[in-house]
Order: C-alpha cells, then structure tokens, then sequence
C-alpha cells in the first residue's frame, strides 16, 4: 500500500450523529408554539431534502450555494409537508442553525486526535466551512484545514471534492484515505483514486438503521475512528 | 463598532519569521555543496522575487498557482543570480520547502490561542494551504479554518481574498479584522469594508528593518498578539 498521509472525513453520520440532534432541536425551536409531531420523523423527512437539494448544484441547475442554504430551502418545504407553513422567518432562521449543533458520536473526539498525531487530517463533508468549525469548536475537534464542497464549490460525490482535498495536502490520490460511514461516498472516493476506511454507524438513522458493514470494497473496515487508529498504526509497523 | 466575530492574520512577517529560517535553511542545503554565500542577502533576494511573482497570477497572465509553486520559479531565478545555475534538482526542491519550515515570533502561539477563545480565526495569507498547514503544526498553532489565497484562488491584495475569507465564517466585512504587519495588507483589507489591526514587527527584514507603525489609518495597533487580544478584550468589556 502506497504510505498514506492524509485522512478526509465524511462528518454528518459518520463523525455525527446529526437525527438526534436535529430532532431535539426542532423539538425546542417549535414546542414552545404548541407544535406536536413526531420530531425524529422531521429530522429524517429534513435530512430526506438533502440529496436532491445538492443535485440541483451536482447538474449545473443551481450555481454553488453553501449547504447552509440548501437546508434552509429544504426546511422550508418540510415545514410546509408538515402543516407548519405558519412558522414565523426569525424561527425558522434560528432553527436551520440546528445543522451546527450536532454531537459527536462518543469515539471520534479521541480517535481523531490519534490519528492527527501520525496524519493530516481535514473534513471533506458537504457541509459549508462555518458549519465545519461550529461543529469542530462544538466537539473539541482540531482539524488541519477546512476541505470538502465550499473548497471544491461542488458536492460530493462529484469528483473534484475528494480530488481537490488531496491536491490541497500535496497528495497523490492513494496518499490519502477517505472516512466515512457510508459506502457509496467511499465508492466514489475509490472511483478516483482514493484509499477507503469504512466506520460502521448501524444507528445513524435510528436504533439498528444505519450501515453496520459496507456494501462495497474498502481498505480497511473499522467500529471506531479508535479502532481505525490502531489498524493504521499496525500497517505502519509492519 | 460593529462586534468582530472573527480574526484573519496575514502570515509571512506578520506571525513567522521567515528571513532567518530561510537564510538558515539555505545555508544548511548549500554549504554542504562547498557554497558559501551571503544568506540572508539569499533570502531577501529570494522574497524579493515574491510580488513580481503574484503579479503574474493577479493579471491573470498566469492561472492560479500555489505560492510554493510559485517560490519554486523564483528559486530558479535567484540561484541564477547568485551563480549557482549548477545545483540540482532534488536539493532546489528540497530547499524550496523551506517556506514550510519557518519560525512563529515567540508571542504568537499564546497569543493566538487566547485571541481563538473569543473569536473565529484563520490565516488570509498568499502561502498555500499545505504551506499553512506545516506551519501551524510546527510552530503550535491551532486555526479554525485555512482561508487565504488558495481558498480564493489569487492573491491579495485582490478583494476577493479577504471578502472570500470573511464569507467563508458568514461574517460581513465589519465584523472580521485583518491582523498583519503591513500597511499595504491593511489598507487593501479596510478598503474592502475590513477592520484592521496592525502588528508591529520591526526586525522582519533584518534588525530595526521592519514596520514599526503602520502608514495607514488603522482601528488597532499593538506589539504582540498578546497586546491585541489585551486591546480586544478591553473594547469588548466597555
């Protein structure tokens, strides 16, 4: 294996666990007005927007806008398939901001700092830079550079984005190994040259709704962004 | 005063030292060859070719090219000059790398971890990511993000290096200040709607050949990082 010096990383399911935050924020953005629903169904339906939002930049139909945009588009017809056309602008600006307060699943903020001793290491989400650094400040995650879509000014999995991430670090394709929990966005990293690590998230769209293996071929598979670094660190030995 | 909500620092002079490493690094790769030159006249001849240089990209006679690519061309040039048209590829690029290796002033880790604590930070410099990156882990430096000219792709003073950097954090021009030691950088950021903070560095370019104030109209001025996030917090506390 060519040596790896960098690893990029998918965030949103693979670094966090965005349905439970986004449902406990909409539940105290819209409680208070006397909304009832079923707050994780509109987190999914939410989240449900966001591949045909970023395919109308994909094709050329939308000139770039950052994700931060897209969401808010996309709350807005979710609001409206929920009834809630009535809610007011200053709330739903507030709310889309939920997009920067999501957890970290329990091992990635020790595990990345592992694997930030031996490599560089950068998101390449299709969340805008901004939305990165909340998160990052949020979870006490220390990157070397912002890369991903804003950089690329495309979405994954549009080649650019991995291809521009690798060119920023100085890296040939193979120096670099794309993260994530989700097997088509590694697929597409290994389309272009990429390594790939799989990180299996069975509960990212609830209990036991999640990829807890992938479905295509990776370099290395792993539970934990610390099982990851000890796989790493035994190759490295060898 | 519209309130700052985030900092961008230019990097060369401003936060390292880059004319004794460099005059240090040459003469470690060259004087093994049996040369022996002036180096600090090496390293002021090498940034001298810089400007001339981003000329090239900023008329757009050039495409966009990474500063290392960049510092590359001018080592060419400058190793002509001085005579030494005979040294050889591996150690030119080697020695080009030199730009990765440079010294922070000793207030500045501190400073900006404290300034960090308050305010969104990144450096809006001409050196490329990856440049930005080695120098950050070398020298202890934590950023949220690594905006500049390669995010924007050319190189200031054009606007959109700073508008970029400020868009990239949602910030509006008035609440971001660009932090630098040179009046030029200063003037051109406030000239697109930036605040500005000038920092004094009077032995960059040899001892007492530096700016000891700025030239310009500016909103701070300060001796250290730590004077200006003294300075910032005095202002936010009001």
């Amino acid at each position: 294996m060519t040596k790896i010096r960098a690893l990029i990383f998918d965030v949103f399911g693979t670094l966090v666990d965005w349905r439970s935050a986004i449902a406990r924020e909409t539940q105290a953005a819209l409680s208070p007005l006397g909304i009832a629903i079923d707050w994780p169904a509109f987190a999914d339906a939410w989240r449900g927007q966001y591949q045909p939002a970023m395919d109308e930049v994909r094709t050329g139909r939308l000139p770039f806008s950052k994700l931060d945009a897209l969401h808010r588009r996309n709350l807005d017809v979710v609001m409206q398939n929920f009834g809630l056309g009535g809610v007011d602008e200053p709330t739903r600006a507030q709310l889309n901001l939920a997009w920067h307060r999501l957890d970290a699943w329990p091992d990635v903020a020790a595990g990345l700092a592992r694997l930030r001793s031996r490599f560089r290491v950068a998101p390449c989400s299709n969340g805008n830079i901004s939305l990165m650094v909340d998160l990052a400040r949020r979870n006490g995650l220390v990157w070397d550079a912002i890369l991903g879509a804003e950089f690329a000014r495309d979405y994954k999995p549009k080649p650019v984005v991995y291809l521009s991430a690798a060119a920023a670090f100085d890296c040939e394709p193979p120096e670099v190994m794309m993260v994530a929990a989700h097997s088509s966005d590694l697929a597409a990293a290994a389309a272009v040259g990429l390594r790939t690590a799989f990180i299996a998230r069975p509960n990212e769209h609830g209990p036991g709704q999640g990829e807890s293996r992938a479905s295509v071929a990776v370099d290395l598979s792993a539970a934990s962004l610390s099982d990851l670094a000890d796989q790493l660190a035994a190759i490295e030995s060898r």
